[in-house]
């Protein structure tokens, strides 16, 4: 099948670009010597795990239960879930996961510790667990080396928990007395510390430099603008996916329209929304929910309706979490039609 | 079932509002004389569109084809899809439509009037059509009512299109000149204008000033944001949408952190995000993909690690559309779950 076939908007992926970048990053990790722990919160398509499996990632992240419990289903058998786990719905499923697959946990209180003590105990599991330590995401996490100490203790004497360790995000050189006193503390104290796990995408060498047993990236597979910083260095050469789109409308002159708009793309504003590959000069200005606003007076093509154009996206994680398929392609052949099993899983 | 046994982030509809809400709407256009045709784009929820259509409205409004596709299936019967209908696929949808329903479909160009009546020959129907004006969204619309007159003069030409008048959005009172002259040309010219669609929650009684057969509202249902205009007001009395969500870190004194950001809201990032109803002191100032970000600095009250709170989002369009259930309440008590069926319908 020719990409022409594909009804408009389509996401799409460049299967060329994808396996560049997924084995680019495992040489990367591989040469600094950290190991790697892939988010797959930019794709959320379990084929793309396996492929980031499969280059060298030693298990997966995931951000939502929702998002592992695909991920399980279609057989991934080792992820860190970096979010505290809450309530009684959560905390079944969870032990359920448990018993498929091996699942660590991260926590920052005691009363997310207590909760999945409980239900491990009810259900019979033992549960690895890390403590998650605020290191500049002003999020989630502990604050001090004493915060994370006390709460270890507490997890220590609570049954059905297996500490583990500590999980920092995003990982930096600044973190790195926060996690060596951390580490001390909990050492001293015989608190096992098997697994120090940093993160962000291009934070590998300092996961590396501050002592990190892995190092979890996540935006790197698809090199959005998340990744890039920069729209302008958005480019089909690096970037993977795109928005495959319609013109449906040229009454003005100066502006089309096109056939995607927030709901597409998402609803994050920042101008151009997206990079046109076939005519650079022309800019999305603005987008309506489901229109795309296109300033075409640097062109000097003539669009025409009915012409199709290839939107690279600018926020390529929210814009996966919109469509429910991604098309694969190599060249102008469409090669795979992936169903995004991870969309939409909010609990 | 108690609202309180849902797990979160959860959609959650407050059925009174909700229904006082279309009521108001339809007793208003009753009395001001003008027939409401409801959009359905910010719920997307066949069982709230023949609610609507119920209190009287004429028919609804689907911006996309799958929306609309979405609603025949759930018995709607008359739809009219203000959207340039481009491309083989969609055009096979659309006769496949028209033989199930009353379709009426709006254009801007002769190219996407052509494509619709090519396909019309080729399955033997007859499509209503009505030509886009563009009053003032810059968006589609063609720009005069010369332009709209040579189109007209080209539709009626072209078999397997009956016209039927033209659309505009926005409906404003500034918008009169431009109808009543477009008018004028067609009928002056024998071209029927038994439809002017007029469009815009707050514009219905503009419709009416300004010569519209029927009015398309659709923020009204939900009272959110995009309908307010001001954050301040958004209030449990007048806005159905809540998103049940839990605290799922109390690290920071000041801060807390909730189990639903961008993924679960949207990511169009004027704070607050949305008002929580429990605490409106409490002020939701970031949002990460998968966590909310809230300032309790100004709260006395102590928030705790699994505590639950009711956030109205801001965006209850694209919020909706994010979400695969609305769980409708009254009260404390879950009354009924509908799929929003219509999420998604990007094609």
């Amino acid at each position: 099948m020719n990409i022409n076939e594909l009804d408009t908007p389509s996401l799409i992926a460049d299967l060329d670009v994808l396996e560049r970048n997924i084995s680019s990053m495992a040489k990367h990790c591989n040469e600094i010597g950290i190991p790697l722990r892939v988010h797959t919160k930019t794709h959320k398509v379990p084929e793309i795990a396996k492929l980031q499996v499969d280059a060298g990632s030693q298990g997966i992240t995931c951000q939502k239960l929702g998002e592992a419990e695909v991920m399980v289903d279609a057989g991934i058998e080792d992820i860190l879930i970096p979010y505290n786990i809450v309530g009684i719905h959560k905390l079944k499923r969870l032990t359920n996961l448990v018993n498929r697959a091996k699942i660590i946990v991260a926590v920052d209180s005691e009363e997310t510790a207590s909760g999945i003590s409980q239900q491990a105990i009810v259900d019979g599991v033992v549960i690895p667990i890390v403590i998650e330590l605020d290191t500049g995401s002003r999020r989630c996490g502990v604050e001090s080396p004493l915060a994370a100490h006390y709460l270890a203790q507490k997890i220590e004497k609570m049954p059905g928990l297996d500490i583990q360790g500590v999980m920092i995000y995003p990982s930096n050189v600044n973190a790195k007395p926060f996690i060596t006193e951390t580490v001390d503390l909990l050492r001293k104290d015989g608190i096992p510390v098997n697994i120090i796990s940093g993160g962000g995408t291009g934070s590998e060498t300092a996961s590396k430099e501050i002592g990190c047993t892995e190092t979890r990236s996540g935006s790197y597979v698809y090199e959005g603008m998340t990744r890039i910083g920069n729209s302008e260095m958005l480019s089909p050469e690096r970037c993977v996916l795109r928005v495959l789109v319609t013109v449906v409308s040229t009454s003005s002159p100066d502006r089309i329209i096109i056939d995607g708009g927030q709901k597409t793309f998402t609803s994050y504003p920042p101008t151009p929304y997206g990079h046109i590959i076939e005519h650079p000069d022309a800019k999305i200005y603005g987008m309506s929910v489901e229109h795309g606003h296109v300033d075409v007076s640097g062109c000097t093509h003539e669009f025409r309706v009915g012409e199709r154009l290839s939107v690279i996206p600018l926020h390529q994680g929210m814009t996966s979490n919109l469509h429910d398929e991604l098309v694969g392609v190599r060249g102008h052949i469409v090669e795979t039609k992936w169903q995004i099993a991870g969309r939409g899983k909010v609990k």
